[in-house]
């Protein structure tokens, strides 16, 4: 009863911003991302009746039952897994991430995607992929989306048992090859307010929540589709940049207020639109942390990462391209 | 017929944002301001038949006939107080700001208040302070508000002329007289888009801009009235701080997108909600510019203004209060 597997994180074009359902982890709208190549989490899982209680390890760091990231995100997984699975053994959970974690690089969506994946095959659960994506979903929103290659979307469902809410290829990897992110890591301490705690204080009481929730994502979701299918980047770019400032406008007008950004993430969003004025091809997108992931072409990714290096407060650069959903490996990290 | 005035910037509590009249400088919703303390335009006016054309001198700088500068401010303005008056003598301008100009700290708003008052004096117009700031407002909407001493409410008003569309004093500068803004600039450089711009395409196609319009300035009105009215400074900075977030939304959700921050704007907003969080009384308001104004008490305004300077960004601090409104000098500066 061991298994590993291995995601990526994955970063929205039509951002996930507010649950409808905090148990069964329902979104208030559907969303679309593309899954990155390289932004790794590799999870290996044993259960066994040698351990008394759910380990968990981080990156190196153990978490145990009383601990709030045990508690919250893992410990309230597996007692799904238990439901569905009837079986109460407990087990030993090692993950590792190439990247920063909690800085808004969607740790915990390639986290959870590679978890639901290992134990699904540690279990024998038997799962297939949209099944796989609603088991990574009760772990974290967005991980249902890492389950996919390439340009996925999820479906906000309508059932009030999320029995419909899952997420589904819309693209492989190799239907736009060329298209690339630069991740500009601004800083790679965790950020103050987790996702989670965010959008549900703005779900409760932005006033533009609404306009967000019922005309934004709709149309945005519709155009973006349209755009990757026909590999139409200057639509895709200006949908996914305004995109994520719409979602950022609702956030940041939230009582208190949520602001992700830090200088490094303004001083970057407004050279990338002084680039785009020059003639380059390029767009940013923002996720709830203060990294900034510019949207380009392979022709000009490596110029941007240049030009990104220049940027005092950038700490790390990273280049993506659409990449793999979750898999299981034989590579088992203990 | 040569007249001098002296007016103060104003800074909005509740922003004004959007006009519903572009011809006549009608707003979509009402605004509240405070008057500053020597955030000064010094102007003096003189009609006489030797100036074969209008000429604007703005601190020392010659604009004429066919300038931006001229045609699109100026020169409108004059032509309504040819209307009014019809008297059709050019007029020579020299007008002096002490403090950067169109850089977000309302140099129009104090400018064309003085003028105004200048105009009134020096061809006997006879007008009474609510007729000045509606004849302000035809230069520069924010300007109708400067014309008034302390705190100021600007009537959006319900007529097609806009004969019901001026500002009203709220309270007089004693009425609070420990309430204290520093203001971090954060660059003297003349800003990339005029507010008059940003606000026609937020109108224009921000999804976001109903609400404001509609829900958000009608209920923050009301609050930050009340506010003032019982000196509640908690009621008025929360107010104050999140309406500005809820301005800048509608502006950075228009397409395309107008973003007013630099690095040192958003490093300061997180500092001041830092310092907030350690007990400091202070909120931020922004206008359409990067500079951040700091709301504070007096007994809190230097040591603010100290840490404020600690900040790389920060090329210039000024504390101001609740200051005198537009009024005739006999000191001409010409």
């Amino acid at each position: 009863m061991k298994a590993s597997a291995i995601a990526n994180a994955n970063i929205a074009l039509v951002k996930y911003w507010g649950k409808r359902n905090k148990e069964l982890m329902l979104p208030q709208t559907g969303s679309v991302s593309m899954t990155t190549d390289g932004l790794q989490s590799h999870t290996t899982v044993e259960f066994d009746l040698k351990y008394p209680e759910d380990i968990l390890v981080v990156n190196g760091k153990e978490y145990n039952k009383g601990d709030e990231e045990y508690d919250d995100y893992v410990g309230k997984f597996l007692s799904v897994v238990r439901e569905i699975t009837g079986n109460q053994t407990r087990c030993k959970i090692v993950s590792n991430n190439n990247f920063p974690t909690a800085a808004g690089l969607a740790s915990s969506a390639a986290g959870f995607a590679a978890l639901a994946t290992a134990v699904n095959e540690a279990l024998g659960m038997g799962l297939d992929k949209e099944q796989l994506s609603m088991l990574a979903r009760r772990g974290s929103g967005s991980a249902t989306r890492s389950i996919h290659s390439g340009f996925v979307e999820w479906h906000k469902g309508e059932e009030d048992d999320g029995s419909d809410c899952m997420a589904k290829q819309l693209f492989t990897p190799e239907h736009w090859p060329e298209f690339r992110m630069v991740i500009a890591v601004t800083t790679k301490n965790d950020k103050k307010i987790k996702s989670r705690a965010g959008m549900a204080k703005t779900v409760e009481n932005c006033p533009y929540y609404s306009v967000w929730r019922d005309e934004i994502v709709p149309r945005d979701i519709v155009t973006i589709k349209k755009a990757i299918a026909e590999r139409d980047f200057r639509t895709l770019g200006e949908t996914a940049e305004l995109n994520c400032l719409k979602m950022h406008a609702t956030a940041m007008t939230t009582n208190p207020p949520i602001i992700y950004w830090n200088a490094g993430t303004i001083d970057i969003m407004h050279a990338v639109m002084d680039w785009r004025d020059e003639g380059m091809q390029c767009y940013f997108t923002i996720d709830g942390g203060p990294q900034v992931k510019i949207l380009c072409l392979e022709k000009d990714a490596l110029e941007i990462a240049n030009r990104v290096k220049q940027f005092p407060n950038v700490e790390d650069i990273i280049i993506t391209k659409p990449g793999k959903g979750a898999m299981v490996t034989d590579e088992h990290i203990f």
